[in-house]
C-alpha cells in the first residue's frame, strides 16, 4: 500500500489476463491479478476432459504456481462484481479494489439465446465442472441403458445431441464417438452400438465457418466416417431433456444435449459501454474503453473490428496478442508516451476431430488428416502449462492411443460439495438421493 | 437367464469384492458385480487426494475396465437397498436382482458415534467427493485467509483440526503439514507459517494403536517435527463449522474439521443378523450368515474374532483374504464339497506420515524412517491398479518430491452436478453463489 508504483488490476486469469500479467512483469508496476477460480484453464481441451481422455487436473494450473517467481504480482482469489469507472475501484467479494489502470479480461459464459428449457436441461461447456457433468452424463446414461428393456427409452439414452458447429462442437463429437466406438464398446459387450446416435446441429450450413472450404468439407467427411450426423439448417427451439425440439416442429428424442452453439461475453461488462455482437464492449484502437483512459478490455469480452468490418474471433490467439497490446500500451501511458492501435496477426486456427484426423490452417496453408493431428498434439503439448501437465497429457493421450482406451471414464456419484460448511450439508444430501 | 450355472451376486467394488470377482474367473458360475459407483477406488491413498499431492483419477479405476476380459462377469451400476434372504433376490434401484449364492461386501461409511454438529459441519474421508471436498476447504481457506484482517479470525481459517489417531488421521496430519510447509508457504508469500496449526486430536493414549511401541513412538515424534499438535484424551463433543468443543470444555477455534475417528459397517448389513462392534454383521467361520449358507459377508461389514477373540481389523488385506476364502468355499459349495474355515494371516501394515517418513511392520519385523517410505512407495504402486495409473501416480510422486511441490491444488469453484437434468439446475444456482 505505501508502494509508490502505479497499481494495475488485472481481472481474469483465462489466456488473456494471464499473458497481460505475465507481459507486465519487469513493467515498473504493482500488478493485482484477481479470478474466481484458483486456477488457469487451459480451455481448448475441456472437450477432452468431457469425453474421459483428460482430468481435469491435466488441463488446469494454479495461478499462484505460475506466478511463484514473479516478484510485482499478487493474486486475489475473488468474484469481481462491479466497476466503479469514476472512483477507480473494482467492486469484489471479498471487498473494494482501487486501481491506477485496469486490465479487464473476463472471458464469455455459454449463450442460451433466451432458451431457458435448453439453459435449464443442457449441458454446456464452457468451464471445469461443466465438463465433469457431461462426462457423468454419457457414462452414466451408458449404465442406465445396459439396464434399460424398453428400446424406445433405450435409444433416446443413447442419442447424443451436440449443438453447434464450431470447433468446441466438431470436437466434442468427435471425441465423443470415439470414446464410444473405440472404448465403451469394449466397455458394454451386450451394447448393440447401431442403436447409438450422435447427432451434430447446427443452424447454418458449413461447420468450422471461419476455415477454408476444403477444410469444411474434409470435417463434413471425417465425421461422417466417425458416424456423426451432422444436420445443417437444424436450430433447436426447446429441450425439456427428453426430446430436443427443432425449429420447424422435428423432434429427437435424446436425454443428453450438449450445448456448443454459442458463447456471450461475461457480464462484467455490460454496463461499461457500448455493446456489439454476443455483449461485447466497445474498445479503442488501443484496447482501451472509449472515455477512459487507462481501463483496457481484451479477449472475449472486447469488441473490435478487423479493417474488412468483422469483429474480431472470440479465440484465445486475439486474447493473447491483445494481452501483450494493452500491456505495453499501458507501460506507455506509465511513461507518458502514446498508446499504439492493435493489429491481430492471424496465424491460422486447427481443431481435431479424433484419432489421426484433424484440420489446420496456419499461415494460410490449409491441410488435414494425420499430419494437421500431429501438428495439433505437437502445439497442445507445448501450450499446456507446466511441465508436470505436459507430461501426464502426453502419457495419457499415449496410452489412449495404442492402447484405444480412455483412462479417465469416472462417474462421481454425487456432487463434490465446495461450500462453506454450513452451506454443504443440503447438496451433500441433494447428492445422496441423486447417486441412485 | 438360460445359462444354467449357478448365479453369484456380489455386492461392492471395494477391495473385498474386487477380490472375490476375479477369484471366480474359472469358476462354473455366472458372476453379476454390483456397486452404486462405475469404479474401484484405492481407499489407502484418499488421503493424497485431500491433500492435492493426486488427482481423483490417478486413485480410481473403472471396474469395466478391470474386467473387460473375464467372460463370466457382468458389472451392474446400481445402489443396493435390501436383501431378501428368503426369496433369494437382492433389491437396488434399478430392480431386483435373485440369486443362488451371494458375497456382500459392501464396506463401512464413516462413524460420527452419534454427533450431529460434527456429522453437519466436519468433513470425513471416505471417498473421492469427501477427498476433494478436503482439498477445496484447505485451499479456499488459505485462499480466504490472505484476505482477512481480523487476525482472530485467520488463525481459526488456518487451524486444521483431525480427529482420529488411526491410519487415515495420522496420514492425513502428515500429508496437510507437508502440502502446507512445503508448498503454500511458497504459494502465499505473505503468510505467516507460525500462525498455521495442525491439531491431531485423539480419544485414546497412543497414535496407530495396532502397531508396535517403537512405531508408534517413532510416529508421534515424525509428526512432532511436522509440527503436528498431537493431543490424547482428546474428545471431540460438538462442532459448529467456527469451534470444536471437546469434552472437559476445551474450545479450539477452528473452520476445518476432518473426521477420521471412526468407521461403522455399511446400513446394508443391519438387518441381517447378529451385530457386533462398529454394527459389523457375524459370520461364521466359513464366512457365511448364521442359518443362511451361500450368502458370504466379507471386509469391513463382517464380524469375525480373531482365535484370541478380538474382532479382526477393517482394512483391506483381510477383506482380500476374505475375498479369497469366500470364493473357494462358494466353488466348494457348487461342487457340493464341504466349507473350510478362514484363517486371517497378518502380514503386517504400515503407514506414511510424509517425506521420507514411514512406519512399517512387515512380517514382524517393525521399521520406520526413509526405508519404510520407500517401502510403502513400492507396495503402493505395486498395488494400483493398472498401468496408467501406476506409471501417473508414480511421474506425480517423482514431481512433488524432486520439486517440493504438489500438482493437483485446484480449488472446485461450485458443486459438479451429476444429478438427472431435472436435478441438476438447483445445485448448479446453489453452486454459483456458493462459488464466492
Amino acid at each position: 500500500m505505501d508502494d509508490p508504483k502505479p497499481h494495475v488490476v488485472i481481472v481474469g486469469a483465462g489466456f488473456g489476463g494471464l499473458r497481460a500479467a505475465q507481459a507486465l512483469r519487469r513493467a515498473p508496476v504493482r500488478v493485482t491479478l484477481i479470478d474466481r477460480r484458483n486456477y488457469h484453464l487451459f480451455q481448448p481441451l475441456l472437450y477432452q476432459v468431457a469425453t474421459a481422455g483428460l482430468s481435469p487436473e491435466d488441463i488446469a494450473h494454479p495461478v499462484r504456481a505460475i506466478f511463484r517467481r514473479q516478484r510485482n504480482l499478487s493474486f486475489r482469489m475473488a468474484e469481481v462484481t462491479g466497476v466503479d469507472l469514476g472512483a477507480r475501484v473494482l467492486k469484489t467479494s471479498t471487498g473494494d479494489v482501487p486501481y491506477d489502470h485496469l486490465i479487464l479480461a473476463p472471458g464469455s459464459t455459454s449463450n442460451f439465446f433466451g432458451l431457458a428449457s435448453v439453459e435449464a436441461n443442457g449441458l454446456p461447456l464452457k468451464d471445469i465442472e461443466d465438463a465433469v457433468a457431461i462426462r457423468n452424463q454419457v457414462l452414466r446414461t451408458f449404465e442406465m441403458a445396459m439396464q434399460e428393456k424398453d428400446p424406445q427409452q433405450r435409444r433416446a439414452m443413447l442419442t447424443f445431441v451436440v449443438v453447434g458447429g464450431g470447433a468446441t462442437g466438431v470436437e466434442c463429437a468427435g471425441a465423443l464417438s470415439e470414446l464410444i466406438r473405440l472404448v465403451l464398446t469394449k466397455d458394454f459387450p451386450a451394447l448393440d452400438v447401431k442403436e447409438v446416435r450422435i447427432v451434430l446441429l447446427e443452424a447454418a450450413d458449413r461447420l468450422l465457418a471461419a476455415m477454408a472450404e476444403k477444410l469444411r468439407e474434409a470435417t463434413a467427411e471425417i465425421l461422417w466416417h466417425k458416424h456423426v450426423e451432422v444436420r445443417f439448417g437444424a436450430q433447436v427451439s426447446a429441450y425439456d431433456g427428453e426430446r430436443v425440439v427443432l425449429k420447424g416442429g422435428e423432434v429427437i428424442p435424446a436425454r443428453t444435449l450438449i450445448w456448443a452453439a454459442g458463447v456471450q461475453a461475461a457480464p462484467l461488462v455490460a454496463g461499461l459501454g457500448e455493446r456489439g455482437p454476443q455483449g461485447r464492449v466497445r474498445v479503442t484502437e488501443t484496447l482501451e474503453l472509449e472515455g477512459h483512459p487507462g481501463v483496457y478490455v481484451i479477449g472475449d469480452a472486447a469488441w473490435l473490428n478487423d479493417p474488412e468490418g468483422t469483429p474480431l474471433p472470440m479465440m484465445a490467439p486475439v486474447a493473447e496478442q491483445q494481452a501483450d497490446c494493452a500491456a505495453r500500451n499501458l507501460v506507455r501511458a506509465v511513461r507518458g508516451e502514446p498508446q499504439r492501435a492493435f493489429r491481430y496477426r492471424n496465424r491460422g486456427s486447427m481443431a481435431t476431430i479424433g484419432r489421426n484426423a484433424a484440420v489446420a490452417e496456419v499461415w494460410g496453408f490449409a491441410f488435414s488428416g494425420f499430419f494437421a493431428w500431429l501438428a495439433w498434439i505437437l502445439l497442445h503439448i507445448v501450450e499446456l502449462i507446466g511441465f508436470r501437465n505436459r507430461l501426464v497429457v502426453l502419457i495419457n493421450w499415449a496410452y489412449d492411443y495404442f492402447l484405444y482406451e480412455r483412462a479417465v471414464r469416472l462417474i462421481h456419484a454425487r456432487e463434490i460439495h465446495t461450500g462453506p460448511p454450513a452451506a454443504r450439508r443440503p447438496a451433500h444430501e441433494a447428492g445422496a438421493a441423486a447417486g441412485r
